[in-house]
């Protein structure tokens, strides 16, 4: 199995709901350091899993309608608990979504899953791996 | 698949037992940076794998019992040669056992495995990942 | 000169007043992760620039008053232009204050100055010194 | 299941083929920071995946004969795109034909695969997993 | 003193001249991740050494004239023997040049000093620093 | 003024005498990344502040004294407190003796200082930095 990762960022503010949080509750923020892997079973006729610059500006498009600004105030969050977990849901739901459309390139119909990992800080990181 | 990762780490003296370890055969020691993963299906009410803050707080648990020690004397090493893998299967275990007891919250006996990551220099680091 | 290093994070919700911010003065947020210097010419009778335990606790509590909080409604910030560099300076002062204070022990009247760099990001990060 | 993972690197110059590629198309270098990743159910009677000093040696073995040097003009890589995830293989390949050959030693005729991640970049790199 | 830093890289094909380089006579390559370091004695108007973003365009486009490229066969670079140490000064100058033509805008006149560090590895850096 | 670094690392034993250590006064160990930078005004006739190559070597054999060790029983550091700070003195000692035999070449007598950075985890660090 292969696989592709590239990595970007983005800034964001939010609060989460749930006694859990404890002052995490309050309104506050965070920088994500987003990676997102592409795997793949075998390589493409260009000996690639997917092109780096291509998935690099997939990922910066997926950040780019997420950073700077406050979650809370996100339609299509609504509802959504912004835990590092569920964005790493909602960036590898949104790359799947533009892959499928062809944002990728064709051979890419070929890629098994995707992996998006969010580092919140240098002590903790969320991932979650999906199909594609 | 759903994962949360937490990082903190140790600082420990020992030795290593069997010709093949060379002049580890010596005492010396290492900081291990110690990562923890906790891999899970399905994100809990609240929108988690597990709170970030808790287990944050079980990491912390697990390796003040071992750190700033000589794990040659420690008894409940006895008669393990403690390599990097060594230890992370003993981590891992102490990790799972705790979850087991409920230390991570009820939503956590959803979890299902944990992957413990030593880190011993910046070139080697070791896992072992075990089902919770 | 000998100099030693903790680091920390906070995680915090800000905007930017100014055009030259652009889309940065939405409300937003970013994970600092906060590296504190001291530095000194000679080492105590321990050996020790500053404890680093010490230290640790010091950078904790400076950032505990900011951690999970919106920058724009903290009024000890008021008038502040929160960019990544300004916060650094406020960092420092209150390191400043606290260890004229005695609380990073007797010896460390002896440190020359402090440091303090906030990563913002993987790709940016700004620092202030200033003599202690 | 265990792994042990040791980390070095390697500096060629290279060029790719195909559109897709730009102005990687032109003669270019890269520095790759290798890690070589080694699986295993079970540890061996030393408590071992693989003795890490030894495995050090394997890959800086396997490197030796990629680095300072134009990938381009390498009789062995010859109609081989020499991408990030193309090279992983050829590494990965390499290492598992010389575990095979016994270079890991006689304990390592357990291991279960290898993965070989090649760093291109702060923000891209890419692996390849295959059985041992 | 405030400073702030932006990083990118650049992808390089080069040989080095002269007995002391061994094997880095050949024609080989390197991935350069840099740091552009801009030092200032107090903060701007708006609370900056200078903006972030205006930063990572200025490097960017330095690079941008570097990269994917055989140095040996660069004009601008002719009789430079391109060492990580040598590039460091090639692209701080370069920095410098455009920052003293307003690239930076107007407040990045009172500027002290650029650092510019290449990382070639994981384990070997380099640094130049010249006043502005 | 340039600068060039190497990075290696030790894995030792050690306890450390005096209150202020609290649980640091146990037999415990500690994995060194150890950083040593060497500055100079001005390139030699290679375009060198030090070959990497041969900075690389001396750290290595500097390191080779003391890695897998018990500190607490080396002759050579008997009455030292072999504190994170203290250590980079005694690295930074050996290697300008080193340096000033000649180890780094004879150009190299035209370095100004070396810095070395001793790094105990992902959170603390320390520096010692003297003339050549």
């Amino acid at each position: 199995m292969f696989s592709v990762t590239v990595r970007d960022h983005m800034m964001v503010a939010h609060s989460l709901r749930g006694d859990v949080f404890g002052p995490a509750q309050r309104l506050h923020g965070a920088t994500y350091v987003v990676d997102a892997t592409f795997r793949r079973r075998d390589l493409d006729a260009d000996g690639l899993v997917v092109d780096i610059g291509r998935a690099t500006e997939e990922l910066r498009a997926v950040l780019a309608d997420l950073t700077y600004r406050n979650l809370d105030e996100e339609p299509a969050l609504a509802g959504v608990n912004t835990t590092t977990e569920a964005l790493a849901r909602v960036i590898a739901d949104r790359l799947a979504e533009r892959a499928r459309g062809g944002s990728l390139g064709g051979a890419a119909q070929e890629l098994e899953s995707v992996v998006v990992t969010l580092h919140e800080s240098h002590v903790a990181w969320a991932s979650y791996e999906r199909p594609l």
